[in-house]
């Protein structure tokens, strides 16, 4: 594996060569990280075991590193942190080389990555569209392959909004679990510290170092009802109006979950939108005075606030404690509706969010755009819920995202369910020994394959007979017009995994790619090298492997 | 995905293609199985969601199948069981279609698959070798791919040793957590239902679908330490004698489950061998007389008996209870050790078995062989543990296996342990846009890539540039007297699903296949079918793609 060091070189050719400047408040100077980095290279060359070296982590700017200034995305609140929030200090521990802070909606109060004095974050796919918010920077960061792993908060979707815009994951774990210490607060009693990276193991990873508390115990999730997983899903009438496809993308989404051997349980959603809408609209925006609405106050004039997040903030001063005690009533009722409609669900899934808008769009209603990003995401933390946001496909090829939501303790549960998303079965068409009943079939069988159906490659393909042991013919493709044939193939139905762990063994001169059917599909599929055919005899005549086989002279 | 009907015949083909007899004591007639297939295709026809529909079951000979007589390995002890046993029910419930019932050691009692009048079971990859046993049938008929999932029964390794030895996963479950109604009993206060897969998520469907019992929730584990996965693995001298090379496929399988980030703990293993011996040397086989010893003694001459076992369940008639209270005060001051030298790890790594004799072995010491093969199993059961078989590489051509053995209710969590042991991280050789700073590179990255280093192939390939968007190069191997050059390539890490999800996505004229670079060594990378390089500009003389990319005249 590459060293510390060169991971990082490689993370600062990255920053500039994809010109997103914005991604950053405060990056370090390379040399720097470099140093933290060669310090990481000789702990592990005298025998540490640090599970995260190599990798390279961006921090939200709300959140303390040591020799940076947390700004919480205002110039002017800025403070010289003297030590890393733990959640930062447990990461790099471990290995991972802090690359700097990132760019937030101020304060963290926002969902869309636009409010931000250092700029607009652009979605790492789109420029013209929002990166989401608030953690923007950090998951930009890891979109564009700059940072394995970044941090960011979330309050109401600010570490799931911005991972369903850019394609990755995001893993808001169960209040408390994360220390928030060196954290500046949006709503104290719902922060949660978050994690993006690209695929769930890494982002488990994180999630579980920097839950490591020597000494002290978790507390359990409750025992679960056995047998498969139950995953609530509302009927797309209590979604409200999606982006056009986004209902179907989650409708298929569910179906994955189905395929993988999941129950679907239906569910009545009016208590999580319900509670989602009392986010901004009722008392609980107080809390965000608490944390910096003096600060605000002071500065009302400055350029360096945000006038959205400011005005939100400031109007927030006059709710009266009586309207809070209500809505915390109103809450109190609405959860138990939640937990009483979900049940003995393992899981709620829902898009992460409803749509995915342009900067220009966020732009012409600051406001409503982004009150409509929360209405999946905002119950989360209200509930006491823990989620994960994980890609689950492409719509008009931007990436759309939903939520594995569950209670509180169950976040390893839920990247378990999420895993059944992201890595979905795979297909491989083969034509020889890999055949049902040939020598080597029994590889496809041991890596968890199923056959789903025979059928013959498109009448653009030559066999051959190789002179290899076992037997094997080679597959090449000489186009519509080059007199090939069709050829037998079984297609089979492989774990991810194990199509991986296949194509890993597979020994010259086999290779595998993409092999049109005869119903002109293209599925993975053999082919070989055209050095094993030269001198080999072209048996496409016969349709088939087998068919060659059965007409061989016995011996 | 083909029928449950067409997946039966598959199996009846297959079982035809094999030739071991020795596998079934009752096999069903196929048209049988085949009508059970066809009433599940009915029901997946008319909606029904089976999350087990065409999957066949193999099912231990001491499990009750209605229809099919329950002989645990002995002619004269058959019954006709009325119903199915709970286990077998819930999987049939589920979808599966039963084939038959397996061969086993008789009445359970042994870890070799030698001792039934119905034959030796023979390895499923090594016919000279021992299946391992008791429940020798059910895990040959999936290491055959005859069937997908195999009932078995584990009271001191049953449900493993036969696991390792043909290279597949074995569940040993939480005592209780599968009903044991319907199973003839070995030793009833530890025996256990176990299940035989090729993989671990479909053995963990089945163990899932088991347990599901509508109303009861299960004993939740206790919750464990945060942090990295907690591995106890014993020092190599504290496992005794081996198979030539298993200590270096032992340490090698600990090495894994660090790379994955676990940390490994000393353990003393101590306890658990000095429980392990007393299974048969102390009082507990008593049991297996309290469950078949009158009909043994009714049956001393009778040629269905086994004499090994026989002789065994005969001679603990007169083991007085006094020592039984005695060797049961060892046992509870041995487990207290050995939770005591566990400590907070979340599993302990074992072998499965010390080594894997031949039929010949056995037969010259039928106890001896069969004692040293329980020195790693027998303590599970003793010390109320759960574990989980899999194999960790080929020894010799035969298949190494390990498990993780954990406190009681951490099944899943075994499991999840286990994958990292059976999906390791593979890699990928790249040499055009996949390369650190190219278009691609962020395909690799978002499946979870990491660079491992920079290298170039043998001098054995020409390289052309080809007429793709974005523009791709294309490798073609002519051999190392064929006038090819060395290409400039980076190796890359991926987790095993990357790799599959990244070749699924793989559009033509790209190909995957083994690559070998300028050590000699062979690695999955970048070929391409050679139509594609027809008229293509062959670019081999600049050393690689960036070098290439670096010549062209700038636009």
């Amino acid at each position: 594996m590459i060293t510390a060091v060169e991971r990082v070189r490689a993370a600062y050719a990255r920053i500039a060569q994809v010109d997103r400047p914005e991604v950053w408040i405060g990056l370090r100077p390379q040399a720097d990280a470099e140093s933290d980095a060669a310090a990481v290279d000789a702990k592990v060359a005298a025998g540490d075991r640090l599970p995260l070296a190599g990798r390279v982590l961006a921090v939200k700017g709300n959140i303390d590193v040591a020799g940076l200034p947390t700004t919480a995305g205002c110039p002017a609140y800025a403070y010289a942190p003297d030590t890393d929030a733990p959640a930062v200090a447990r990461l790099k521990a471990a290995g991972a080389v802090v690359l700097g802070t990132t760019n937030l909606d101020q304060f963290a109060t926002g969902l869309v990555g636009t409010r931000s004095p250092y700029g607009a974050v652009r979605n790492a796919l789109s420029a013209e569209h929002v990166s989401g918010g608030s953690s923007s920077g950090s998951a930009v960061a890891v979109a564009l392959g700059i940072a394995d792993i970044a941090l960011g908060t979330d309050t109401a979707g600010s570490g799931r909004v911005p991972a369903a815009f850019n394609g990755i994951v995001g893993l808001k774990p169960t209040f408390g679990l994360i220390p928030t210490e060196g954290v500046v607060p949006a709503c104290a009693s719902l922060d949660c510290v978050t994690v993006f990276a690209r695929t769930l193991p890494e982002a488990e990873r994180a999630l579980c170092l920097m839950t490591a508390s020597p000494g002290r115990a978790l507390s359990a999730p409750a025992p679960r009802r056995p047998g498969p997983w139950r995953i609530a899903v509302p009927e797309p009438g209590q979604l409200g109006r999606l982006d056009t496809g986004w209902t179907e993308a989650f409708e298929a989404a569910a179906q994955r979950l189905a395929d993988a051997g999941a129950e679907l349980l239906p569910v009545d959603l009016a208590p999580f939108t319900e509670a989602a809408a009392m986010l901004y609209e009722g008392a609980f925006v107080a809390e965000r005075y608490t944390a910096v609405g003096t600060f605000v106050d002071t500065h009302t004039d400055s350029p360096d606030l945000d006038p959205t997040v400011a005005g939100i903030i400031s109007r927030a001063k006059d709710i009266p404690a009586h309207q809070l005690y209500a809505d915390q009533q109103k809450l109190a009722s609405l959860r138990v509706r939640a937990l009483a409609t979900l049940g003995d669900a393992d899981a709620l899934l829902l898009p992460t969010a409803p749509g995915h808008p342009t900067i220009a769009e966020v732009a012409a209603d600051p406001r409503g755009a982004n009150a409509r990003l929360g209405r999946f995401t905002n119950s989360t933390n209200l509930f006491d819920l823990a989620a994960v946001a994980v890609p689950a496909g492409d719509v008009n090829g931007l990436p759309f995202g939903v939520m594995l939501i569950g209670p509180a303790f169950t976040d390893e549960r839920l990247v378990r369910i999420a895993g059944l998303l992201t890595n979905p079965p795979l297909r491989l068409a083969v034509i020889g020994a890999h055949l049902s009943g040939q020598p080597l079939n029994g590889q496809l069988l041991a890596v968890g394959g199923r056959l789903v159906r025979t059928t013959t490659t498109a009448r653009a393909y030559r066999l051959y007979a190789l002179d290899t042991l076992p037997p094997k013919p080679g597959l090449i493709r000489v186009g519509t017009s080059g007199g090939g044939g069709t050829v037998e193939a079984e297609v089979w139905q492989l774990p991810a995994e194990g199509l991986g762990r296949f194509l890993s063994a597979l020994p010259r001169p086999m290779a595998l790619g993409s092999v049109e059917l005869a119903d002109g599909s293209f599925v993975t599929g053999f082919l070989c090298e055209p050095e094993a055919v030269e001198g080999a005899r072209e048996i496409t005549s016969y349709g088939g492997w087998r068919a060659y086989l059965a007409a061989l002279p016995r011996p």
